[in-house]
């Protein structure tokens, strides 16, 4: 396979062309951003260690019968993914209030929830990825209802799985963000990345955060948090 | 009817015991806020404008089949409504962009919507009425999923009588809010105001704001814009 011109520039990730129309390669850098790209840095490191876990990730659902775009790592930093058109809707999921949503309801961070809930943002850096609710997925017409039931069916039971593999390696799943997108036949594909930048991770007797929450609120080493994940993951640890 | 002590004071209102357990005495104030209380006047003749228009309008969904809290006018500022237990989410109907929903979308203020939408807040002034979704109410405890498909579908017959007759009157319904609350038999029932506090009202040929919009962006004299609305209505001009 063979990396062609950039596609795309995000925050976290470089999209390139492929030879393969229905592939792109997708590179981890090693940038960390917060708070909508406000807060910025350069974490060495990062976009190895969210590209294996990723990766890890991605087989292990897909070993569990949860398809995604992935199609093989290709090196530390880099991806091969199917190709989609991505929904611009970010779908969390939250088994333990923390952040946004602790704040926004009044919640203590650390309760765990009475039942699991789902949330739509719309994906939108301008606006901040405001949360949105099915009406307004319907009028900006992100969406159809048929999708948002699907996409919200196929999170929870991403849930499902991750939520005990993440306990059987001493971790609790808080809340976590997926993106989905369709394919060349308009199916729904879950896309893009699950690693500590897209999910709150603790320590499961500790509640030690090992995720983009270190960063966020300078807990202190970002990559040795996410190092550690990687670690109780099975993964390769730091050839450095 | 006896006016006895008071219940509660709120931002517009005052609530009050009466002789019977059933109803409560409401008393419409003078003051105006926006921003969750943090812009504040005293606005002359605002309580008896919003007591008239809120008794004509209960009294007109009334007559088309919409049940509400109201029993009867009591007087200039007064009204007499059947004592609910309040369902702390507010109901909000939107056809037209506006206000918050123009800025969290990215929409421009005065575009028709592809379709009418209906959006759930959390009331709290402590959190600032956070916009919520079906499962934050069911975290939260606020209403079953059954009331909530209840006050959905009541909320948009609300709006197509609402809408129709105010457009008889040369006015645009653009948005408003509802609150519902439970009677002793636990059956919802539409309680609280609707007024020009509570609805987006436009004039139907130039867009001249009537509503609270006047005094949340000082656009002018409150009262007057208020006294136009009543007037159209029908309603007895101001007597001073
Ligand atoms: N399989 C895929 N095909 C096409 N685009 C994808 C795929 N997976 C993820 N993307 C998109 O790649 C872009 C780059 O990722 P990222 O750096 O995380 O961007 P962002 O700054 O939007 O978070 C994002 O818009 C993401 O949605
Ligand atoms: N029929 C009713 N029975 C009991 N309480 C009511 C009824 N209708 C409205 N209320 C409540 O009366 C209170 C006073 O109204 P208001 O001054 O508008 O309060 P707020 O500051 O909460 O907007 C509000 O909490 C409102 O929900
Ligand atoms: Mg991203
Ligand atoms: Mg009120």
């Amino acid at each position: 396979m063979e990396k062609l011109e950039m596609l795309y520039e995000g925050k976290a990730k470089r999209i390139y062309r492929t030879s393969d129309e229905s592939t792109v390669w997708i590179s981890y850098k090693d940038s960390a951003t917060a708070f909508n790209g406000e807060k910025k840095a350069v974490i060495e490191g990062k976009g190895r260690l969210n590209n294996e876990i990723s990766s890890l990730l991605f087989e292990m659902l897909a070993a569990e019968g949860i398809p995604s775009h992935f199609v093989t790592r290709l090196s530390e930093t880099d991806q091969l993914v199917k190709k989609v058109s991505i929904v611009p809707i970010e779908v969390v999921v939250r088994n333990i209030a923390a952040g946004t949503l602790a704040k926004r309801l009044g919640l203590t961070e650390g309760e765990i929830l009475p039942q699991t809930i789902v949330e739509f943002y719309y994906k939108n850096d301008e606006l901040g990825d405001p949360l949105i609710n099915d009406d307004h997925i319907a009028i900006l017409n992100l969406a159809t209802p048929d999708q948002l039931t699907e996409m919200r069916e196929k999170a929870l039971r991403v849930n499902d799985v991750l939520t005990s593999y993440f306990a059987s390696k001493n971790v609790k799943l808080v809340d976590f963000k997926l993106e989905y997108g369709t394919d060349e036949k308009g199916q729904l594909l879950l896309a893009d990345e699950i690693s500590p930048d897209t999910c709150r991770l603790w320590d499961s007797e500790t509640n030690e955060k090992l995720d983009k929450d270190v960063f966020r609120r300078d807990l202190g080493n970002l990559a040795a948090a996410y190092e550690k994940i990687l670690e109780r993951l099975g993964g390769v640890p730091c050839t450095k």
